[in-house]
C-alpha cells in the first residue's frame, strides 16, 4: 500500500507534483487522440463512481487510473487544436506556471495586509496592461483609474453596472430603481442581461436595440438617440450604455467613438461595493494608504491572480503575443478563403478577428431549409470527434461559428477541419436530393 | 540565453512544471523563515518592477529570481504555521493536485456540454459533501436539491438571495422591492450586507439583530419573530433569513432548529440566474436532460472546480479529515487552557470550535483602556513577524482571535505564539505602569 498523504507535506508535494506535472504534460501529447467534443451520454459518470465519500484514502496512482479512465472520456477538449467553438480558452506554459505558483502560495487577498504582493503586483500588471492596449491615461492606477482583475467578464459587466447604478440611484433617489434604463445592441453578450436580472433592473428597460447586416451588427448611433429621446420624454432615466467590441455571434464592432466618451473613475464603484466590518480592520486600510480590491468586486476572497498574467507578459514579451494573435487571425483567414472558394457556402458577415461565420447554401430547388441544413451539419461535424464548431443565429439565419485560436491550431488543423465540414456536406446534401 | 517558450508545448510544459514543483515544495520547507504577516511599506513594488511590459521574453529562471527577491517579501504566509488570523485558508497537497489538473486541463465548464465530466463529478461530489454533513435527502441532486460550487461564499450568498428575492417578487409584483425586509443577527458576515447592497434591497431593510453575550452572541428568535411581526404590522415583507453556524468574529451558532425549516429548491435559483442566448443552445440542454451550472450562479464561465474537492476526498478520506478538524479543534482548546492560566488574561466568549476570542485585563488601577491596550498588544505580536493574529470587536470590546487551522500547525507553534503574547503583554503592561 501507499503510503499515506500527510496535509501539507513540502517533500510529498515535490513527489506527487512531479507525477500530475508528468500526466499533464503527457495529456498535451496526445491530445489529439481524444473526440474534441466529448461523445458520452448526460449521466454517464454516476455509474462510474461510488455514491458516498471514502472513509480511508485512496492511492494517488488510483486516483490517476480514474481521471484516464473515467473523467477525460467526459471532457470536452477546449485545448484540442482541432477546437473552434465559442471562443478559445487558451492555456500556455507560462499561464500554467503561474496558476500553479498561485495554488501553491495560497493566498487569499482580499486586502493589502493579507499579502501586500499580490494587490501591487495586480496594480501594476493592469497597468502594463493599459499601456499595451493604449488606453487613455485616466486608466492607470495613478490617478482615479486603475484596473482589477475579475473572475470572469460577467462579474466585470456586473460590478460597472452597479457602479453606475447606485451613483445613478444617489442622484435621482433609491425609489427610482424602476426608471432606469440600459441600453446596447441586440448582439451583446447575455452576461449584460444577467447583470441587470442581479441589479433588478427591470426587464422591460433593458433595451436590446436590434442590430442588423446594414451595420455589420453593430449598434446604430442614430437608432440608440432616438430611443433614448423617446425614453427622456416619458420620465424614464436613461443610465448605462454597453457598447461591445467584438460581439459574441460575429465579433461585430460598436462605434465606440460615434457612441460618446466613457470614463469609469473608481470611487463609484467602491462606493457600490465596499464593506467594512470590524475583523478586517488594520491600519493601513485606515490610513487609506492602500487599495483593497475586497471592495473593488463581488467576492471577498480572491486569488494571487495576477501572478498569471504578470508570468505571461514576462515569459512571453509583448511582441511574441502580437505575433500570436496576429497568426489566429492569419489561419481565419485563410478559413475564410477555403469557404469563399466552395461555392455552396457562403461567408456570412465579413471576418474582422479570427471568426469566421459562414453557412450552407441551401439547394437551389428551395425544398430545403437552410437552417435545418447547417443545424443538421453542425451535429454531423461535431459527432464525428474530429472537430468542435457552434453556431449562432443572425437575422433569423443559423450561421456557424469557426473561431480559431486554440494553442497548438497549425494551418493542417485548420484544413482538416475544413475537409471534414465539406465531407459531411456532400453527405447531406446528396441526401436532401434524394 | 534560454530557449524560447512555445504557447503551449507538452515536453516545455514538463521541464518548467517540475521547476515550479521544485520551487513551491523548496518555499513550504522555508516557510518559516519568512515573517508570517508581510512587513512591506504600501507602494513597495512599484520601484522594484519596471512601468511597462516587457517587448521581448525574459527567461524564467529570471522570473524565478524576481518571485523570491520582489515577490515572497510581499506575501502573507497564510500556510504558515504561525498564521492564527481571519480564518485559515488551507492548502493541501491533495488539493494543489487539482488545482494543477484543473489549470491543466483548461476547460469552462458553464453548460453540460463544454465538458460534461465537470459538471457531473461536481453533482457527484457534492452529493458526498451532503452525504457527509448528514443533510437531509431533500439536499441531495436525485430530487430537487443538488449543489453547485460557487466561486466564494460571498456569491453563494448572494445567488440564495436572488432566488429568494426573485420568488418574492413574482408573488408581490417586482414594485415592492422596496418593501423586502432581510433578517440576520449583527454578528453575520459582511457578505450579506453586500449582497444585499447588490440585490437593491434597501439599507434600512436589512435588519441586523443586535446579539449579546446572554445568547452568546447567536440571533435570538424571541428577539426575531418580535421584529418580524412589527414588520409586518407595517406592510413591509419579510422575505429571507440568514443563520449562521459559527460567525466570523467568534464562532457563534444561531439557533437553526428554534429558526425554523430552510427548503432551498433549485428551481428559484435557476429562475433568478438563467439565460439562454443562442449561441449556447445545445441538444442536450434544449431536452432538459442535464444541469447547465451556469444558471446557478453568477459568472458564465467556471472551471472545473469539482476536481479538487474530489481529489481530497479520495486522497485523504472521510476518517482522516475528521481527525484533521479535531487536531485543530484539540490545539484551540490548548491555547484556551493556556490563556486560561494567566490571569492577566480572560477568554471572552467560550470556545465552540478552533477560535480562541481573548484578550488582555486592563490593569485595575483603570486609567489604561482596555480597547488601546489590546490593540497596541495585536501589533506589537504581528509586527514581531513569527506569528500574525487577527482581532474583532464584541460588545464595544476590542478583542483578539486566535484561529487555528494552518496544516502545519502543531502544539509547539501554538505555544511559542503564546509566548509571544505573553512577552509583550508583560512588556506592554511594564510600560503603562511607569
Amino acid at each position: 500500500m501507499e503510503k499515506r498523504l500527510k496535509p501539507m507535506d513540502a517533500e510529498q508535494l515535490r513527489e506527487y507534483g512531479h507525477k500530475m506535472v508528468d500526466f499533464i504534460a503527457d495529456y498535451y501529447k496526445t491530445i489529439e487522440n481524444f473526440p474534441v467534443l466529448s461523445q458520452v451520454e448526460p449521466g454517464y459518470l454516476r455509474n462510474l463512481l461510488p455514491d458516498s465519500a471514502p472513509n480511508q484514502p485512496d492511492s494517488f496512482q488510483h486516483v490517476l487510473d480514474d481521471i484516464q479512465a473515467k473523467i477525460l472520456p467526459g471532457v470536452t477538449h477546449w485545448q484540442s487544436p482541432n477546437y473552434f467553438a465559442y471562443y478559445p480558452s487558451n492555456s500556455s506554459v507560462a499561464g500554467f506556471l503561474g496558476e500553479m505558483l498561485s495554488a501553491g502560495l495560497n493566498i487569499v487577498g482580499f486586502s493589502w495586509i493579507t499579502s501586500p504582493a499580490a494587490t501591487e503586483l495586480e496594480m501594476i500588471v493592469l497597468d502594463w496592461l493599459a499601456k499595451m492596449l493604449k488606453l487613455p491615461e485616466d486608466f492607470l492606477s495613478a490617478g482615479q483609474g486603475g484596473g482589477v482583475i475579475q473572475g470572469t467578464a460577467s462579474e466585470a459587466v456586473l460590478v460597472v453596472l452597479l457602479a453606475a447604478r447606485d451613483k445613478a440611484l444617489r442622484r435621482v433617489g433609491k425609489g427610482a430603481l424602476e426608471k432606469l434604463v440600459v441600453y446596447a445592441s441586440d448582439q451583446t453578450h447575455s452576461a449584460l442581461q444577467k447583470a441587470c436580472q442581479i441589479a433588478g433592473i427591470h426587464p422591460e428597460n433593458c433595451r436590446l436595440l436590434k442590430a442588423n447586416s446594414s451595420t455589420n451588427y453593430a449598434l446604430s448611433p442614430e437608432l440608440l438617440s432616438e430611443t433614448i429621446s423617446q425614453d427622456l420624454a416619458i420620465g424614464l432615466i436613461p443610465f448605462f450604455l454597453c457598447a461591445t467590441v467584438g460581439t459574441t455571434s460575429s465579433t461585430a464592432v460598436d462605434p465606440l467613438l460615434a457612441l460618446g466618451k466613457f470614463a469609469k473613475d473608481r470611487s463609484a464603484l467602491v462606493q457600490a461595493l465596499s464593506t467594512n466590518p470590524e475583523f478586517l480592520k488594520n491600519k493601513a486600510s485606515q490610513a487609506n494608504m492602500v487599495v483593497d480590491y475586497k471592495d473593488w468586486q463581488i467576492p471577498l476572497g480572491r486569488r494571487f491572480r495576477s501572478l498569471k498574467l504578470w508570468m505571461v507578459l514576462r515569459l512571453y514579451g509583448l511582441e511574441n503575443l502580437q505575433c500570436y494573435i496576429r497568426s489566429h487571425i492569419k489561419l481565419a483567414k485563410h478559413f475564410e478563403d477555403l469557404v469563399a472558394q466552395d461555392t455552396r457556402f457562403e461567408v456570412v458577415t465579413p471576418r474582422i478577428f479570427s471568426l469566421v461565420c459562414f453557412r450552407l447554401l441551401p439547394p437551389s430547388n428551395g425544398e430545403y431549409h437552410g437552417n435545418k441544413l447547417n443545424h443538421e451539419l453542425l451535429d454531423a461535424v461535431n459527432s464525428t470527434g474530429n472537430v468542435f464548431i457552434s453556431h449562432t443565429v443572425l437575422s433569423g439565419k443559423y450561421i456557424l461559428r469557426f473561431a480559431v485560436g486554440a494553442p497548438l491550431t497549425e494551418e493542417k488543423h485548420v484544413n482538416a477541419a475544413w475537409k471534414v465540414l465539406q465531407d459531411k456536406a456532400t453527405a447531406l446534401l446528396g441526401e436532401s436530393l434524394r
